[in-house]
């Protein structure tokens, strides 16, 4: 029963991803200049998982409506999470993002900035189609998102020279950095789909919880994942001098000579691409991997216990789902 | 008369202006983290004629309505402004504006990106604030100048590289990569005024207008600006390669060793900068800059002659004295 259950909800996060990415592409599609949204395609086109727009869709039925009250808003949603995707690349010096070239790298500086400044801009077009007696409510979340998300990235860079961040210091950079998106997209589709006040806070809440969850998840697979399922090579966080959750729960329960070679990573903003194996020791001397994994136990376990104040089983177990097949992810 | 006149409304403009950046700085003030929003403030803080505001103001009374219904708005466009500033002057490779050094230039190339990015999130913030019945309307206006902008730009990195742009491409890029933003601000202001639909055209006509002639004026004044009023290098349209009216103009007239030099520059994609007084020499010489005194006299006419369908007197006199200032400005 729970495996055809699975396969149900499967066949309908496929089904809904495949529809999700061709009005994606058709966003795009005749507009001119091509010099602008060519390379806008190209980033659409990478893939991924889609879990913002599906969030959207999922939480507009969970609250009485239907995919189709949604489907201009969850456009939306992975257009702004595009847009963070392109700007961060820059910021990060990534080279390579779902297994393909970052858009820097493929082109040019100018264009990669531009390309995901005009991402945000069909965002908001798309949004506003979804928008009609609400309309206000819907933008001012959708903004208050994006504030957040610039927020957080600052935050993000602040940490990388900074030794004494604590993992509460941590929590508030994520919920801005990514669960704030994931918070958004399940209020939306929630307000779209005609929700509850309590409906929504319920949603929301998932939408936090498992954003928080999913970022943990994130920094853990940055030293657990292969490089061909992750479209990135794996270690890039250590490299790059990030404050993961790993790297600060190993900093603060580290000593002696361990201590001291975390430390140097904040000092050298990083590390080269050989010292990988030898931090990856660290990491797992210090156990901070099993910290890790208690700590996405947890949030993914308040996002599931915030989904009791949906109505039908059904939607409460493809949240739960959901939010499962998040949390065993390998890319 | 005139004279009097001119002094009322300039006051007029000077004290509108003082609340606008009182109302901009506040707008950044007491947020968090100080590594977004200090470099936001030191680029809200540069000054600048704030044009677009002002038009939003303007306009919203001479749609019978008062500043203050407008007055969130207005700072919202200037937020808008300074986005597009931030990221272009990373594109171009622009070290200073308004006298000052530029933010890439000053902090680094991710605090500028994600700076800008900030800027226009606050400016979408903002505009909710104005917007009430008909938020949907005015949101739309704001994302589709937002969108114009980046499809704008494009085109101009794109014209860096083509020999072949002719004036009607020109005009439709800085249609979309300058005039939408003030054609919108007048429209936006218009509807916040409570203004009627034929009121509203009038002042979207004006705005359009105004910006084109506004833009070759642009173009003019990096030839024959001074550095200290400018706030920026003479001449750096030709040292970067950009397609300006002059230009185009000049390689519609040029023949032998003067085509044949217009032409170095777009193959080498710009000039050195002790060749700028050789290519002035050109120019002067194929009088182009008589050609861009006509053609910004031309629609500055097309924007003036649009303002019959305003009510008062005085509002027509109003945006007549704006529309002579700029066409004046030396900076």
């Amino acid at each position: 029963m729970i495996g055809e259950r699975t396969d149900k909800f499967y066949s309908l996060y496929e089904r809904e991803r495949e529809k999700v990415d061709k009005r994606l592409a058709e966003s795009l599609k005749n507009r001119k200049p091509d010099s602008l949204y060519e390379p806008g395609l190209y980033i659409i086109d990478g893939g991924g998982k889609r879990l913002r727009p599906l969030l959207v869709l999922f939480a507009a039925r969970a609250a009485g409506g239907k995919f189709t009250d949604a489907y201009n808003a969850s456009v939306a949603v992975e257009l702004l999470h595009n847009f963070t995707l392109v700007h961060d690349d820059i910021m990060d010096n990534a080279s390579k993002r779902r297994g393909r070239l970052t858009l820097h790298v493929r082109n040019d500086l100018s264009t990669a900035i531009l390309v995901g400044d005009s991402l945000l801009s069909i965002a908001y077009e798309y949004l506003l189609r979804d928008c009609s007696g609400d309309s206000k409510e819907i933008m001012a979340l959708f903004t208050k998102s994006l504030v957040d998300v610039c927020e957080g990235q600052s935050l993000d860079k602040d940490f990388e020279s900074d030794e004494s961040v604590s993992i509460d210091q941590y929590l508030e950079m994520i919920e801005k950095k990514t669960a704030a998106l994931l918070k958004m997209c399940c209020k939306v589709g929630g307000i779209l789909g005609g929700g509850t006040k309590k409906e929504i806070n319920a949603l929301a809440n998932f939408g936090k919880n498992i954003g928080i969850a999913f970022q943990i998840q994130d920094d853990l697979l940055d030293i657990t994942g292969e490089e061909i399922e992750l479209g990135k090579f794996v270690g890039g966080d250590l490299v790059e001098g990030k404050k993961t959750f790993l790297f600060i729960k190993a900093l603060e329960k580290a000593g002696g000579s361990d201590l001291k070679s975390l430390r140097n990573v904040v000092s050298n903003g990083g590390i080269k691409v050989n010292q990988i194996g030898k931090y990856k020791q660290i990491y797992f001397r210090l156990n901070v991997l099993e910290d890790a994994r208690s700590a996405i136990k947890y949030f993914s376990g308040r996002a599931l216990s915030s989904l009791k104040s949906l109505k039908k089983e059904e939607d409460r177990e493809l949240f739960t789902w959901l939010a499962n097949s998040l949390i065993k992810r390998n890319k």
